[in-house]
Parts: C-alpha cells; sequence; structure tokens
C-alpha cells in the first residue's frame, strides 16, 4: 500500500480539479478574501457541518444542500465575514453566493455549495462578494490551489494543504485537501469534532454512501483529536468532493480497495488537522497527547479534553513547565474515574508522576523536553484498556493580543 | 434585618477568636506563608472541600476529620506548597501539622484542621513547618486577623477579609471570614462548586447540622457561582467554625431568626467569593453573568459556564470588544436548548443582539461600557424561566505570564 506525498500539491491535483483565490476587499488588511473550488464534472459530495445550535447562514444553507442533492460542482468560499447570526437577510445572501456562482459557471443553482468564516454578525457586503465571485470565476485555472488555500485564511499565518497518491488495480488516484483553522477549535461536534473549513477533492469513483462514511470516520480520527481553545465555531464545514475521473472501478463498503482509499484520505486529513492545531492562535508547541488504560473510552476522552482544554496546563505547556500537578488536577476534576495513587504521567516517555507521586526525573530534564516544537504527553490512568488521542497546543501572549483585537 | 459591615473587621471579630500569620519561609518571596485561627472553646464546625479526584493530603485529611467530630478549635494553614500528589508521606505530614498544632496549643489533635495550598507535588518542609507553627502559635493574637488574611496568599493581590454583625433577640452575633484565591477558580465540584480557600467564624451559637445547611446553601450562591479559569483544584476548602460565644438562643433549621444568620452568612460569603473573581490572576474587569429565560435551571448553568469558561469571550471582554458573536457561538454549544432566532444579549441593559441579530447599537457605546472595571451581561435564551448568575472575568497578557512562570 504505496501512499505518496505529491511535492507541491494542492486542492486542484486530482484530475479535472480548478481552483482560485482572489482579493474581493472583504478584510481590511486588503489579504486574499474569495476562493472558489470547481470539478469539470458534478462530484459525488459529503459533508460534515458544526453542531453548534448557532448555526451560520451558509452552514444552513449547505446542510439544506446537501439533505437533498448527493452532488456539487462547485464550492465559494469568504473569508473576512463568518456571515453567521445575520438571520434572514444571511441566508438570502448565502442563496445569492450560490445563484451567482452557478450562473457564472453555468452549472446549477443546487450543485454549489457555499462556506463563509470571520466575523460574525455583520451583514456580508454583497457589493463586494458579487463582483468577488466574478473575479473567483475569472481566475479558475488547474494551479490555483494554493491561491485558494490562501483566501481561506483568517488568522491562519500559512495556508494549509496536501496532496497525495496511490494506486488501485493500476488506476492512479489522487486526493487533495487545504483547511483554515486558527481560532475557536474545540472538539465537541455531533457530527465533526473541530472547529474549522477544509474542503477535500479527489477523482476517485466513490460510491456517495462510502465516501459519507470515510468522511465520518476518518473526521473522528484526524478533526475530532484536535483542540486549540476549547471553543467550538458557528461555521465548521467540512466537504469531500468526488468526480470520478481517476476511472476505477467505483469504491464501496464492500470493495477490497476501499481501505487504501481511506488510508490516504485519513492521511490527508490528519495532516491538515495536525497543521491547524500547529498553526493556532499563538501557538508555540504542538502536544500529542494521549490518555491510556481508562476505564472506558468515555472516561479517556473526557480526560484528554479536560488537559487539553485546562488553561492552567496550557500556560504551564507555554512556560515550559512540566507542571505534572496541574495536569493531575485537571484530570481528577474531568469526570474520569481512576485511583489518583496509581496515576502516572510522562513526557516523551520519560515519567514526571508515577503511582500519584513525584517521579524524581530532574526538572531541567522535563523542561527540555518542553522546550521542543512538539511533544508527547501521556496519561496513564491504570483503571482499564482504553485509550483516547488528541492533538493539542499552548496558549501564549499572543493568543491573547490575537483574541483581544480581532476585528478581521 | 439589620446587618452592618464593621470597618476593618476580620476572621478574629467574632468574640473568641484570636489569629496569627508569620513567615516560615515556605515562599522564596518571603512574604507570609503560614496563618492559624484559633477559638478559645471548641466551637460547631462544617466544612466543604473539593470533589476533584486527585485531593490534597491536607483535605483527605479534614474530611477524615470532619465525618466523626462535629468541632474543631484551631486551624493551622500554610501556602507556598499544597501538599497534593504527596502520598502517604504528605498525609503523614498533615498529621503531624495537625498534631504539632494541638501540643502547642493544649487541645486535642482531632479538633485541629489542616490547609495547604500552592505547587503541587513538592513534599512540604516539615523542617520549616514545625518551627513555623511554633511561630504561628507564638503570635496568636486578637488583631491577628489580618496578618492571617495575608500569610494564606498565593498570586493574590491583596488579602479577602471581613466581618459583619447584627442583632438576634438583643444579642450581638458577629460572622468574620476570610479568603484566598488567584487562579485555578471554576465551579464545578460536587459539594463546593469553587477553587480557593476560604474561612468563616462567628460567635453564633448554632446547631451542627444548621451550619452544614447554611454553609452549603451559601456556597451555592456565592463561591458556587465564580469562574476564573475553569481549572478546579485539589485543594479547595471552605471551613466554618461557630464557638456560641454570643450567647444567642440556639439557632437551628427551625428557629425563626436563623433567616438573619443566614443572610448575614451569604453577604460574608458572596464578598469573599466577588473578590476572589475581582482578584483573579490578572484579572481587569468583573463580568456579572446572567443568564435568563432557560427551559430549565441545568441549561441555564451550562449556557453561563460555557461563556464564562470561554477564552475567546474572556480574551474579548479584555479587548474591551462586546464581541456577541462569540457569545452566541459559546451559548450555542453549551448544551443548553434553544431558539437562536430569540436569542438576546445585553450589556449592562444595553441590547447587543436581539433576535439572534445584531441590535445596530453603535459599537462604541458598548465598548464604553466593556472599559468599566465591571459590568452586566444577560443572555436572554427566550426559551423559559430558569435562569442562573455567576461572577466571571477577563484573560489578559497577565494571566498568561502569571501561569507561565509560576513556580512559588
Amino acid at each position: 500500500m504505496n501512499i505518496s506525498t505529491i511535492t507541491d500539491g494542492s486542492i486542484c491535483s486530482p484530475m479535472g480539479f480548478k481552483a482560485s483565490g482572489i482579493c474581493a476587499g472583504l478584510k481590511q488588511s486588503n489579504n486574499p478574501d474569495m476562493a472558489l473550488l470547481y470539478s469539470k464534472i458534478p462530484a459525488v459530495t459529503a459533508g460534515l457541518m458544526t453542531s453548534n445550535i448557532v448555526t451560520a447562514a451558509p452552514v444552513q444553507y449547505c446542510k439544506k444542500i446537501l439533505n437533498s442533492n448527493n452532488f456539487s460542482q462547485a464550492i465559494v468560499i469568504n473569508s473576512g465575514n463568518a456571515n453567521a447570526c445575520t438571520g434572514k437577510p444571511g441566508y438570502t445572501d448565502s442563496i445569492i453566493m450560490a445563484s451567482k456562482t452557478a450562473e457564472m459557471l453555468k452549472i446549477e443553482d443546487r450543485n454549489v455549495l457555499v462556506a463563509s468564516t470571520g466575523r460574525i454578525g455583520v451583514p456580508l457586503p454583497m457589493n463586494i462578494i458579487i463582483p468577488g465571485i466574478e473575479n473567483a470565476v475569472k481566475n479558475l485555472t488547474s494551479n490555483g490551489g494554493h491561491e485558494a488555500a490562501k483566501a481561506i485564511m483568517t488568522t491562519d499565518t500559512y495556508s494549509k494543504e496536501i496532496a497525495v497518491n496511490f494506486t488501485i488495480n493500476d488506476r492512479k488516484i489522487t486526493i487533495g485537501g487545504m483547511a483554515k483553522g486558527a481560532g475557536m477549535i474545540a472538539p465537541n461536534l455531533k457530527e465533526l469534532h473541530a472547529t474549522m473549513l477544509a474542503f477535500i477533492t479527489t477523482d476517485a469513483s466513490i460510491s456517495h454512501s462510502y465516501l459519507k462514511t470515510a468522511l465520518k470516520n476518518s473526521a473522528d480520527n484526524s478533526f475530532n483529536c484536535i483542540t486549540v481553545d476549547g471553543d467550538m465555531s458557528t461555521n465548521d464545514s467540512l466537504f469531500a468532493m468526488a468526480n470520478g475521473l481517476a476511472g476505477n472501478e467505483l469504491l464501496t463498503e464492500d470493495s477490497k480497495n476501499s481501505k487504501i482509499f481511506y488510508n490516504a484520505l485519513e492521511m490527508v486529513m490528519c495532516f491538515l488537522a495536525k497543521s491547524i492545531v500547529r498553526d493556532g492562535e499563538g501557538v508555540t508547541k504542538l502536544v500529542n497527547l494521549k490518555v491510556i488504560n481508562a476505564k472506558n473510552k468515555n472516561d479517556a476522552i473526557l480526560c484528554a479534553r479536560a488537559i487539553a482544554n485546562s488553561l492552567l496546563c496550557k500556560t504551564a505547556w507555554f512556560g515550559n513547565d512540566p507542571n505534572w500537578g496541574r495536569i493531575a488536577a485537571a484530570a481528577g476534576c474531568s469526570g474520569a474515574i481512576f485511583n489518583p495513587d496509581k496515576l502516572n504521567i510522562y513526557y516523551d516517555s520519560i515519567p514526571v508522576l508515577l503511582n500519584g507521586m513525584d517521579s524524581k526525573i530532574p526538572e531541567m530534564k522535563i523542561s527540555k523536553i518542553l522546550k521542543q516544537s512538539e511533544f508527547s504527553l501521556v496519561i496513564d490512568l491504570s483503571s482499564g484498556k482504553e485509550s483516547h488521542s488528541l492533538w493539542t497546543n499552548d496558549i501564549s501572549y499572543k493568543y491573547v493580543e490575537i483574541n483581544a483585537d480581532y476585528h478581521t
């Protein structure tokens, strides 16, 4: 099973996809702010969206569309404005974004999806959006992936994109992906446990039902496993478009080759998810957190999230302070059941707490681990067999600065 | 019903109480680090302690003591070291602290309670603690309340103390209180929903059973209603000692005058709880948050806590940014059920969101409210009749600085 990462790969790497990223003028910074993704034929499409009760207009729109349509041919995305808490007029704006895009591309309205990200509560300036869409359509090219990935960024400091390919029965299949993240990132959604926009393209021929299943399962092992600040957005969306142009035999739940596709999809999504954590607002380090030997899966999840979202743990990591006391305290109030006298905590396999007590490993040695840009943290509850992994990060001055000043 | 605040009142204001605060040498800063509280006769005592699974040795010790003894005569407290995650030796150290104090005071061991706060996981330096206890006993005076309140501080920037008096059937009754807070403050405990040390003294004559009830109920309306950083400590303890020296008729659940005592107790505890929030690590403003018209009490609590603990809301407040979008997003993922199209949000009674949409009140006007050191925030879920109030605060650069550097 050979999955290769494509050098300089993008959302346009799979056959038949074009993209563009342009500057419509939604951001004061004048950075690119509109992206368009297009498949030359309608693509089988699956989506997962936020389970926040307060959902943005484009999320409401796409949920409705995907309920009755298994296909899409284009996705129009704007950054700089979330079109959330904008009421009925906001919903109408999403409809207009889709229909204007469809008109320009000469495709069906219902085959256009919409995503928005940015400031909540401000009406979309449609006088900027409409010419933006015209411009985005004009700029569509098969090299436009990087521009698109840049245009969906808000407080991200770099674009997040990847493409991989692999072979099934001599047919080369490609999967591309792009995402944006940075803030309002927390794993607590019913369908999709993360907060971000992410887009997957593939030329694989795949059944709608299997694409949905594969997307859901790989989200559980990728976007579902990240948390930046414990806040859940109103706009989270993950879409996957599969146009079938690779010409492979249809992949379904029952195909013996589906596992190859699944692994490649999960690899793409894990890469994007980890990139989101690493580029979280003000992040200086990535923590590979794992709770092991929990009594049950729920305890493992509760404990992992409590630690990952603990402000005191996050600020300690920022200060290169192993502070296992804060970790133990967060575990203890997480709701997970364990015997504190059997609790073990490890940084990069070095024990800091053994059987509920200081391991006596010199703090200097542990601080060295914490000074790395990435390290692992294992919490052994010694209470059972279940485990749960999360990728998380520290909280720095920069996080506060960004979020105290954020008005895109 | 006249309850008067005593100017310069302290934990020693009720009759028969003495206290001291001394510098034993536990803190690198050389600030006072040991306090002692003493009643000249054994006092009816009630306590509420953390429900964190990981509890500090003194908490384990006091839980055991209070299970079989309704009285105490002294409480010995150290700051600078939490005596948590210190295993059996740590528990033995708590026993030694109690027995040494009892020996010096010539009272029964089981009438001494112990509290510790500070760094987790470091063994108590008993060679410093023992002479510290001797010194604390020697310094006991009826004016020692202020010194005691200072000695229990960790990252607190000021001591928190108050005393009030009132009359029941011509008998003057006094209640005094002191507390320390600053970090690891979150309302998520089973018995006591806050994270801090707090001590209440009174000369009221009161039954043990009613003191327990009154303490529990007023904790629910005070310490239970605060959150600084969402982290729960291993050391939270609240103790109330009532020595009966006021000579009033015994207050019980059935006394018609118990309500007066209860109101005074709640007033003392609310003062201390609010002081803890206001002096939270790096706090620049106090937010009186209230969720109203929730479907049920649980929804009101869930929603209030989600907003109060949202990093994005807290950093927005720090930046004087009303950002009701983040508030709506936090409410939406809190688990509370409501119709987002009927959601209203108010700062100091000025609407910022009405029926799920921007109220169009100029942001400048709202920002002015947020520039105050204290303001109210009301979230109207328009779904029922239940409400819940919390006192919370913003998160600043200073919070990160304190917690990235914290090694008492």
